[in-house]
């Protein structure tokens, strides 16, 4: 199959295309470099250093004789975009392609704005290119289990069969996000649900959990084809922080009580998901919906695991939560269909954790303390990050308009 | 109390602004001229002739003594929001100003990415200066029964109490808008939503069905203050373009069967449930939401009524509908949160109807006929507007991000 991946510069878009070269698919890669952008704004790097997509795509061919063709541009100019698929021809695109931290988005308003716009013209560009050129190509779309929130009943897979007043329909789950960015998800999963209907475009949501794991069959190759590896209190995750904590002697900062239950999966997960949306495409008009997560951990239990698996004297310290959200609450979320296509998990074992531990600790060096405590405040409308320069919000909400 | 009107130059922001002025409160009317801009991509009018906003707001004061204060600029740029709120310091924010048309929003992509971009990016301009500014400021925000579109159960006002597999939970009303313009609203929605809960603001989202009727106690005082009538087959709404049909002999063209059903409301009741609103806020932190209609009729109906009114000639042809929506389906839909706070409705009667014809029948000279034919097709990417210059939607779309 040819299969375009859309962030293929990202932490999992890299993985993804390397996963999917290697397994007999027609790659193309597109990044904008945005994300390579937010860490010069930040003043912070990936704890595992990565070369630039041009060298990673050239070392790929040496291994393993295969090709990757990198396209460089935005999704927000339509223009690349009709370009870009009118030239490689995909049967499916995987799009990775969005600004993807929730802190990111809740420092201002002009990073809030950039997120919500980058992220929804993107992808109404991308589902005009599709219906313009040819409606059956698959997109399969990343979307994220926040998109539901934290209800007080089970979450199902994008929809509920709702009984009232006697009638009953299958409607859309109800949405709660709780950041800008997660919103920035659920205009999307709206604007796609209903290209669907009126184009009859397949498409695959994948509300994906919060990934966890650093190396691959392939990137482990060489360290030429490393992904990233945020630890940062705006890009981090929180498994990523805790191991960075425990290796360089600082508590694991628990938000709040540690009750927030979330849905996770490992790196290599998200890679066969990936392949299984892809090998079974959504029908014309369908806009199907696969919750990717494999285990639900509360932020407590991962601060206690990795606490053990580093061993004495790692402690954990509460600080106050700078999100709004229920530190204590119900969670319980289906996440069959995708076992249902074959799905073999990997669970979050000790060993995972110790291989993440490991990595750390080969990077100690490259550790800047300072990244790591949270400094966006949610109930505030504007953080000062120590480290940003301010400038880079307001050139992309204009640039992100462009064409 | 000091209320400020956005897109107080339209046509239901413009009739709400004298009302309001008359019933002894402070307003400030904010206007881009967007409205008006769209005329002329469009190369129609309002059947019944405007004056320029500074005229309007002159004739006002010599007729009732009343100042309006008139602000021009645009939602999308953050530094005129900040600056206008920071200005006038109003109690309430009444926001009618978006694009508001579903078959504009569906012309093309870069119609859709303006209308989107638009209204989610002035929208949130707003609610990051309320936060910053004032938190006690009640939003009081024009929705779309069009956000619920048409499933089989019954619609309720914003919220729905789900049971699911035993356990119970009220959650956001499921959505399924059927143009790029109601996911606009959507997407507010949302927005807002999360805006409340961070940041404890009080929004009000008035879903308001389709708005008929053209004449309010201060509009019929002088010409001058004589609010829009549109009738063209992209800002012109059903019942207005079955006026304009009938007068000028034309059949009144339904679009499929005509079994769509929507919520209505006449022009006076938007007057009375403005004010309802704005003088019994939400409560800080509190999303609410009303349905702002009082009586459903199907699109053929409608055309029954005017057909039956304007007497014996006028015919009634059904088209292929442009649209996709059920042209059967069930509707029912509560809308008695207004009533609860003493909203009295004004129904349709055949009175109602005589005097929109009367309208069509005065400003007959002025209509244009070819304007009135569907030219927007949802099933295309991509609708050639006979009018159109084809050069807004590119100009605009960058603007709406500015700042």
């Amino acid at each position: 199959m040819r299969i375009l991946v859309l962030g293929g510069d990202g932490y999992l878009g890299w993985p993804t295309a390397l996963y999917l070269s290697r397994r007999g698919h027609d790659v193309g890669v597109v990044d904008s470099f945005a994300r390579r952008q937010y860490d010069f704004e930040m003043g912070v790097d990936s704890l595992v250093p990565i070369v630039h997509l041009q060298q990673r795509v050239r070392r790929w061919k040496e291994l393993s004789g295969l090709t990757v063709e990198p396209f460089v541009g935005d999704l927000t100019d339509a223009a690349f975009v009709t370009g870009t698929l009118g030239t490689f021809r995909p049967d499916a695109v995987v799009h990775f392609a969005e600004q993807r931290s929730a802190p990111y988005s809740m420092i201002d308003r002009q990073h809030a704005v950039y997120t919500q716009v980058n992220n929804v013209v993107g992808t109404l560009n991308l589902l005009y290119a599709i219906a313009e050129q040819d409606r059956d190509v698959h997109l399969v779309k990343l979307g994220t289990m926040g998109e539901y929130g934290t209800p007080n009943i089970d979450i199902e897979e994008g929809y509920l069969e709702i009984t009232h007043r006697g009638r009953t329909d299958v409607l859309p789950y109800p949405k709660q996000p709780g950041s800008f960015y997660h919103l920035s998800k659920v205009h999307d999963s709206h604007n796609i649900m209903f290209a669907c209907r009126i184009w009859g475009i397949r498409a695959t949501d994948l509300n994906q959990g919060i990934v966890y794991g650093h190396e691959t069959e392939e990137t482990k190759l060489h360290p030429d084809l490393a992904t990233r590896f945020d630890y940062d209190g705006v890009f981090g995750t929180v498994l990523n922080r805790f191991c960075v904590q425990a290796v360089t002697g600082h508590p694991l900062t628990v938000y709040g009580s540690g009750g927030q239950t979330r849905g996770m999966l490992n790196i290599l997960d998200t890679l066969a998901c990936i392949e299984l949306a892809v090998e079974h495409p959504a029908e014309r008009g369908e806009f199907r919906v696969f919750n990717q997560f494999t285990e639900s951990f509360s932020v407590k239990q991962l601060a206690e695991q990795v606490a053990e698996v580093h061993g004495p004297g790692t402690t954990i310290e509460n600080v106050e939560d700078p999100r709004v959200e229920k530190e204590e609450h119900y969670y319980r979320a289906a996440h069959t269909k995708l076992l249902d296509l074959g799905l073999v998990p990997h669970l979050l074992t000790d060993d995972v954790v110790r291989s993440l531990l490991e990595v750390c600790e080969r990077h100690r060096d490259r550790v800047d303390p300072t990244a790591i405590r949270p400094t966006v405040e949610w109930r505030q409308t504007a953080s000062r990050l120590a480290t940003a320069s301010g400038l880079h919000g307001r050139g992309d909400e204009v640039g992100a308009a462009r064409s």
